[in-house]
C-alpha cells in the first residue's frame, strides 16, 4: 500500500547491481553475523536511531530472509539442548496465526507449540512471543506467563510511526523486525534481529547458515538502500516524510472503517488508547496493519464464513487461538482493494438497520 | 572464480531496481510454487535446453534460498507424516558435509541422519541423497541402497559443463540446482528443485512458505538476468561461451594440481573416466569444483591437520564420512588464494623425495 511513495520517490531509491557483484557467501562486514552486509547493519542502526522505537548500542544484529526465518532462529537458539523434552512455546490469544506452524511444521524435538500463553501452567522453562503491537488485534503488549524459567521473543514487526505510539525504545533480549511491515517492500524477504545475548546471537547465526547458508546479498543491499531513504526523510525537511506519508494513509483508512461499522452496527472494532509518540511528538491514535473485526452475534457466529459471502476475505479468529466471531482483515491491501472491501462491507447490514 | 568472466561481460548482466518494485509477497507467474518469478522460470527452463543436463517439460520448478532449503524441503516432501519413527535419510560416503547438519539440526521428528547409503539395512521406507557430480569427490554417481521403498534426492548442483561431460539429460523425480555452482553467484542464495510429481512440488512450496514465505524477488530476478546471459553466451557465437570460459579455467587449474601432486609424491587424487559430453561435442576429462586428496601415508595420518601446518585450508575427511587421510580442497577459490594454496603444497614432500 506504500507504492505509491514509493513511486514518487523516483530514482532516489535505485540499486543496480553488475554482472559481478555480490559473487561470494561472505559478506563485506566484521559483523558476528558473517552474512550481514556492512551497509544494511549501518543503515538498521540509523533507522532505529531516527524513530527511536529501538535501542542498537551493544546489541547484535542477525539478518534473515524475513522475520519468519529469524522466529526459527530464535526458537533454535533458545530452546535448551539437554533437555529430554522440547520446550514449550506459547503466545496469548489472540496470537500471530504462523506461530503454531513455525513452531511444529518438522516436529522439532527442539520446541513445542503449547498454545494459550495466559492459560499455560507447565513448570519449567518455556518460550513466549510477545508481539507488539499484536497481530492480529494491533494491541500493544506485555509478557503474561509468570515464571522466572521463561525466554521471551519479542516480534516488533509492526512498532512503528504509521501503525503506533513510539512509547520508548525497546530493549528486550530478543527483538524482531521485518522490512515488509515497515516500507512494505514484503517481496524482499528481509527481517533482523536486535539480540543482547552474544551466545544466542551466534546460535541464531549458526541457525541461518544450515538453514540457507546466509542472506541473499542483492535483498540486503536493496533493503539498505530503501532503509536510507526513510531515514533521510525523516531527517531531510526537503523530502516527505515516510512515517507522516505513511501515517496518514493509515489514518484514513481507519477512519473509513470505523465509519462503515459503525454505519451497519454488526460489527466491533478494538479499541486503542490515545498515547505520546516519541517520533511524531505528539498525541496519536493506532493505526494497526490489521482490523480485529468482532461479531455483534452469538458466540457462534462464523464471521470468516458471513463475510465470504459478501466476498470479502479474511483470516478466521480459530486461527489465531481466538474464536469464530472474530477475523483479521488487512488494512495494507491495494487502494483498489481496499475500496472494494470497504464497499462490500457497507452491504452488511445488524439488526437494527434492518426494516 | 568467475569473477574475471562476469567481469568481461560489462554491463550485459546489469540490473536495476526501482523503490516501488517487488514489494509483494506474491510473484507474477502462473506457477505452482506462487512466489517464483515467472522470468525465472522461464530462464531456468531455457538454460537446461541450452545445456541438455536436464528435461524440464512436465515438470515443475521450485525456488529455494539457495539448495540448502531445498535439501530441507524436499525432505520435508518425501517423509511420510503417519509414521511413528522419522524416515532414515542416507547418502553412500563420501558424502556433502552439511546432509546430516541439514536432516537433524532442528533434530525433527519426520526424518532423522542415518549415514553411509553403503551399510544402511534397515527395513522399510528411506531417503536417498545422492549428489552427482559428487561433492566432496567429484564421481559421477547412482543410487547405492538396494530397497523398493527408498525416495531419492538427486543433488546436481555440479552437473555443469565447466565440470563435467553431460551424457544425459537428467530425468529424475526429485533434481537440485544452484546458481552458485552453476554461475559463481553464491551470494544470491537461489537454487531451484526440477520437481516431477504434482503433490511433491506442492509439499515443497509449502515448506519454503512456512521457512521463508518465498524467496526474494531480488535474487531471484538477478539470477533471471545472470542464466539468460549464459544461455545467450552459449548460443551468441560473437559472445564468450560462459562453459568454455570456465571449463577452460577448471581444467587449466586441474592441470596444476595435478603436476604438484605428482612432483610432491605424497599424495593420490581420485582418478576420473574421459566421456562424451553433449554440450561440448567432445569427449572430455572432469573438473570437480573440489579436490579429494587423500595422503599416502598410513590409515591414521590426519591429512587436514598436516597441511594445516602448512597454511592449508581443508575440510577433513571425516566430515563427509570418511575417514581421516582424505581432505575436500575447494578448485572454485579466488586466483590469488589458489596460488597461494598450490605454492604451500609444493613445499610438501613424500617419503621418495627426503633426502
Amino acid at each position: 500500500m506504500y507504492e505509491s511513495y514509493w513511486r514518487k520517490m523516483g530514482n532516489k531509491c535505485d540499486i543496480t547491481f553488475n554482472g559481478d557483484d555480490s559473487l561470494s557467501y561472505f559478506a563485506n562486514g566484521k559483523s558476528l553475523c558473517w552474512f550481514l552486509e556492512s551497509k544494511l547493519e549501518e543503515q538498521i542502526k540509523r533507522l532505529h536511531n531516527v524513530v527511536e522505537n529501538a535501542i542498537v548500542d551493544d546489541y547484535y544484529i542477525v539478518v534473515g530472509t524475513g522475520s519468519s526465518q529469524l522466529m526459527q532462529a530464535a526458537l533454535y537458539a533458545l530452546s535448551p539442548t539437554d533437555q529430554l523434552e522440547p520446550i514449550s512455546v506459547v503466545s496469548a490469544t489472540p496470537f500471530y496465526s504462523s506461530y503454531p506452524e513455525v513452531t511444529d511444521f518438522v516436529k522439532s524435538g527442539l520446541h513445542k507449540w503449547a498454545g494459550d500463553a495466559r492459560t499455560f501452567e507447565k513448570n519449567g522453562p518455556f518460550i513466549e512471543f510477545i508481539t507488539s503491537p499484536n497481530n492480529p488485534d494491533g494491541v500493544v503488549r506485555e509478557p503474561v506467563v509468570n515464571g522466572n524459567q521463561g525466554k521471551l521473543i519479542y516480534d516488533l514487526a509492526y512498532y512503528w510511526p504509521q501503525y503506533t505510539a513510539i512509547t520508548s525504545p525497546a530493549n528486550h533480549d530478543v527483538m524482531l523486525f521485518t522490512i515488509s511491515k515497515c516500507t512494505g517492500h514484503a517481496g524482499s524477504r528481509i527481517g533482523w534481529a536486535l539480540v543482547k545475548d552474544k551466545e544466542v546471537a551466534k546460535k541464531m547465526t549458526k541457525f541461518i547458515e544450515i538453514s540457507t547458508i546466509g542472506v541473499s546479498k542483492e535483498a540486503q543491499l536493496r533493503a539498505a538502500k530503501i532503509l536510507e531513504v526513510v531515514s533521510d526523510s525523516c531527517l531531510d525537511p526537503k523530502m516527505e516524510n515516510f512515517f507522516e506519508y505513511s501515517q496518514s494513509l493509515m489514518s484514513d483508512r481507519w477512519k473509513r472503517l470505523r465509519q462503515v461499522v459503525m454505519d451497519n452496527n454488526f460489527f466491533v472494532l478494538q479499541k486503542y488508547p490515545f498515547q505520546y509518540c516519541l517520533f511524531t511528538k505528539d498525541f496519536c491514535e493506532s493505526h494497526p496493519a490489521f482490523a480485529w473485526l468482532i461479531c455483534k452475534g452469538g458466540e457462534e457466529e462464523d464471521c470468516q464464513k458471513l463475510l465470504k459471502e459478501h466476498k470479502i476475505h479474511t483470516r478466521s479468529g480459530r486461527r489465531f487461538g481466538s474464536d469464530l466471531r472474530n477475523v483479521r482483515i488487512s488494512m495494507l491491501s491495494r487502494d483498489e482493494d481496499f475500496n472494494i472491501f470497504l464497499k462490500r462491507l457497507t452491504t452488511i447490514r445488524g439488526p437494527t438497520n434492518e426494516n
